[in-house]
């Protein structure tokens, strides 16, 4: 099969490509490379199943020319950063919204009709139901990626209604792993790189999160688009358990071999818009088959392997 | 108060304006009348508490200048149509979504932090909650019109979360009455003064509609925006009883004194993502005070009799 993937040079996006070629199908790479990086392409660009095509998912032009045989678009371009949403509050419009629906009319006028998005569990706000499923009460945005990241799923759920598209609409908790380059672990090893003797951390540590390994989040997402036959398809992707800021800087440390100071900036959430606890019912996506392989200890510990293996990437990392 | 009403020359809007306007407040008007109709604005162009800037609501000099000393935005302005979407699939991103935006990040850069926004009861989808509150299970969208207006209520609670935004997100169900001009009544009040002997019917007529006569919803519009405290408030509008399409038809026949032969095309939609029942749980708003005047009966022969006076409205529309 030959699939496009917008925000191929991205984290989640390169792993998914890799991941895809190594399968035996076609890949068409598609990424602006505002934060996407040429580095995490080596792999796929040795195979000849792969082709790059540079452009942003606001053109509708480089876009349709990318699409030419795709049967399968995984769209995970977007802006991925949650906390700065109100330093520029258009850029998630843009990029997660209208980028959205260029991609959506694209495919339209391509005569292509099977999606997956990447969606978030920020969507769900401030849940009032624990682990929450995906139809938990229709929630409050409290960010405007989320607000964003909500849009898009509605403008997807509506071109399957009403140009019979289908639509798999993955809602993540923070993916960690491989190739991981933005959040709190990410954050807390530049921090302890830099200076090992004292360590920031936004709130109150006591924020709890449900970190997923990204080859966890990558077989989830090829088991749901192999095995989900609903026209549109909204699934949670999570670990079924979770851990607080603390826990994952204990663990940091304990992996670094180091003994911080640390520093709380106070208050439960690490800034406005943040969700003190973000755990997701799985029951969905499991039973489609899908478990996490590896714990959340284990995908932190995979993740600072990789991050000080790869100096460059932790260097280079605006 | 100086209110900003955006949409001023539509139906909900040149209402809401006159009532605004009798009630003692100071009004600027903003329409791009695409769809707005001067003749609904010569009441209030009687009033010297009363200025008008035509503008659309995606050009933001404009709309910045329109909120010069503006304290709260009633933002109505939009495509009302949920049916053609598919015809021009950027339409309701443009003026409902993006214009949403426009108007927001307007407000911010002008110090305005009060809004009240017009969404949709079409928001719940198919909802399997009914009738539907607020808090509904989450639902997955079928229109284009829907998801365009989910997607404004998504960036109106982010800009509450993010910059302390106060807003009233008032669900509609289809609102009827003096200056209505779009919808099942008027269509079928439009055929049967053309021809009396026949009229035609989207799908099998049992689609149930919850009709709300427009001073009812503005009497709620106004209670909530004076009763209700919280940073988003979330509000469904709409009658506490229902009518299937085929009552409503019986009741205009009989205001007519006509009797058709009815031709239906068939099928429980009266189009691709038409809902066959939208009926809102309305307890939120009448906690608040508020309880609808007219029944649904009363709301239509008042819309039959306003159109029935005002032939030109029925000429003139497209």
């Amino acid at each position: 099969m030959r699939y496009l993937v917008t925000g191929c040079a991205g984290f989640i996006g390169s792993t998914l490509t890799d991941r895809l070629l190594a399968a035996g199908h076609e890949v068409v790479g598609y990424d602006n490379f505002s934060t996407g990086r040429e580095d995490f392409l080596l792999l796929a660009r040795q195979s000849r199943n792969f082709s790059l095509v540079r452009g942003d998912v606001l053109d509708s032009q480089t876009l349709a020319q990318a699409m030419d045989g795709v049967e399968f678009v995984f769209h995970l371009a977007g802006n991925a950063d949650v906390r700065f949403g109100t330093a520029h509050p258009r850029k998630d419009l843009e990029q997660n919204t209208i980028g959205t629906h260029t991609v959506l009319d694209t495919m339209r006028r391509s005569g292509v009709r099977r999606i997956a998005f990447s969606s978030t569990g920020s969507v769900y706000g401030e849940a009032r139901v624990i682990p929450t499923p995906e139809d938990a009460p229709f929630p409050v945005q409290t960010s405007l990626y989320a607000a964003s990241k909500l849009a898009g799923e509605g403008l997807i759920a509506a071109f399957c209604a009403g140009f019979g598209f289908q639509a798999y609409l993955f809602r993540f908790v923070s993916i960690l792993g491989e190739r991981y380059t933005h959040g709190h672990v990410f954050d807390f090893y530049r921090q302890l790189r830099a200076h090992p003797d004292r360590l920031a951390v936004l709130g109150d540590g006591r924020q709890r999160k449900s970190y997923l390994y990204v080859q966890d989040c990558i077989n989830a997402m090829l088991i749901a688009t192999q095995r989900a036959c609903d026209s549109v398809n909204i699934l949670n992707l999570g670990h079924d358990t979770y851990c607080e800021v603390n826990d994952s800087i204990g663990w940091i440390c304990a992996e670094l071999g180091v003994t911080p100071r640390i520093e709380y900036s106070g208050g439960e959430r690490g800034w406005a818009g943040d969700n003190p606890f973000i755990f997701l019912d799985t029951a969905r996506i499991r039973a489609l088959g899908w478990k996490p392989m590896l714990s959340i200890r284990e995908g932190v510990g995979k993740t600072i392997q990789y991050l000080r293996t790869h100096p460059h990437v932790v260097d280079t990392h605006p």
